[in-house]
């Protein structure tokens, strides 16, 4: 199947081909505010988010399809006749030229990079936020984006020293949830302080060595709320809500730490507070994909049940 | 530093050599009950493993480590006198064509892989276990040991057709929880749910279409406690609990399925119930590790709580 008016690209060598293929540099991302998304499932997802925004008048963020006749026939958007001006045929041998991946599974697109700003994200009266800092592993980093979609999170902020969320190995941990979640990039932490504590807004680190625990929090909130919804129900003693200073309710951005060093003391000085997740076995530590999902997904819970 | 009367190992084509390499693949490991482990981290957790045996009066696990000089320096424990029997200097070469990782951090160690049947782990009385039903990636298998390392989960059972946990990359995401966790292989769902049933550990199945809401289920067991602890508290109305059929603080078996396509119509037949973890965002799925985390850690805080 052939699209337009297009001829299917044969060339490896061809100055389109290795253009797509430098996206697989930081540095070619960064200046040309581009990125590859590679097979089916993250292109769906990124057509999807294309549409959406055209449909508001805003320009749509893919660039480019490229994809073999096998990879054509795999994806029934890309045979909506909406894409068809930006998909072009490619031979497998300059599909793989391009990806990054050895199986591209038929398909790359060049798309170009959405980020919002902190205030455009405050604006917004977000709930749940995820923050990124100093996580080098490209593959946590997605992970914990992907989680920040199920958790239902506002959006994902990756401070200057991270991995780079457009780095084709985070990409494809995303799982396409990096076209379903704002993401803020380049951020320090003592600019959320500063714009976060004013909105209300509390900032929670994510600390093994933490004084509050998560599971303690996690009931807390279940107890305010039967406080609140019956005054029959029993007082079970103080809480961390006495304090009025951590509910797991509020709207939160939750910070988690480098893969080896965790938090600095900077960001640990400039939260609200330090919770740690339990460990009931033997395990020294948890890995920081593992840690963010559990704390996302406590604030969730407490969240959405709070607005029953 | 030397150990023992031996030499320094300097030949990487030698046959020692050789047969520690072979440890790399599923048939060799089956074959000795043999598998590797690479790194301080890992072999640290391997040297506690097999000490803790041998106070017992049982075979330790560790039936040899190789270090190059740089890596012996690295490892306290490897200087400890109880361990200079199980220790080999290499050079760096040799430990390269040892090992499965490029770097290996200056040591692997060759342990017993260590299992136990289901009727001693029922005989135990566990509370938590996890099972992998199917599952593929080794890093996903490592992650969920680690998680339920973690949650204090009292053991992992691998089933026949899931990937093998002793696979070095495995045995590398679980960061030493692997010596931590008992774990059964090679085992059917059916055998399990044969001795589950009459043994009163209910068999959850983690499944992204199950009836049955993770957060209900979590808050339904905060309703109970209360309920138990005071009269005047407040009745919510029915729960799950009513039908007597799922209460999380219950000794509880999750199965966790293949990464595609989750667990089958026979794994899921034989649950007691099918659970979902909610996804409040955009998000289609969760990747197996992230959800095993979810449901694992829903399980400790309700038995932790049940029992306080």
């Amino acid at each position: 199947m052939s699209f337009g008016n297009h001829e299917v690209m044969s060339n490896p060598r061809a100055d389109r081909v290795r253009d797509v293929a430098r996206l697989s540099t930081a540095k070619e991302r960064s200046k040309r505010g581009e990125f590859l998304a590679e097979g089916p499932q993250a292109i769906r997802e990124a057509l999807r988010r294309h549409h959406a925004l055209e449909a508001a008048g805003e320009p749509g963020i893919v660039q480019a399809v490229y994809a073999t006749s096998v990879g054509l026939d795999r994806l029934d958007e890309l045979n909506d006749l909406r894409n068809r001006p930006l998909v072009r045929e490619v031979t497998p041998e300059v599909l793989i030229a391009m990806a990054d991946t050895v199986t591209p599974q038929g398909m790359v697109a060049v798309c170009r990079t959405e980020t919002i700003s902190i205030e455009e994200l405050v604006a917004r009266k977000p709930k749940l936020i995820a923050v990124l800092c100093r996580v080098q592993d490209p593959g946590n980093a997605g992970t914990i984006l992907r989680a920040a979609d199920a958790a239902g999170a506002d959006a994902l902020i990756i401070t200057s020293e991270s991995v780079d969320i457009f780095n084709p190995k985070a990409v494809r941990s995303t799982v396409g949830s990096l076209f379903h979640v704002p993401v803020a990039t380049g951020v320090s932490v003592t600019d959320l302080a500063a714009v976060f504590g004013p909105a209300g807004i509390q900032i929670l680190a994510a600390d093994g060595y933490g004084s509050l625990d998560l599971d303690e929090l996690q009931e807390e909130s279940v107890r305010r709320r039967w406080l609140t919804s019956s005054e029959s129900a029993p007082d079970a003693g103080g809480g961390a809500e006495e304090g009025g200073v951590v509910v797991l309710d509020n709207p939160t951005a939750w910070l988690f730490g480098n893969e080896a060093r965790g938090l600095s003391e900077e960001e640990l000085a400039l939260s609200d507070a330090r919770v740690a997740v339990p460990l009931y076995g033997i395990a020294e530590s948890l890995n920081v994909g593992t840690a963010a999902t559990v704390c996302l997904y406590a604030s969730a819970r407490a969240q959405r049940r709070a607005n029953k």
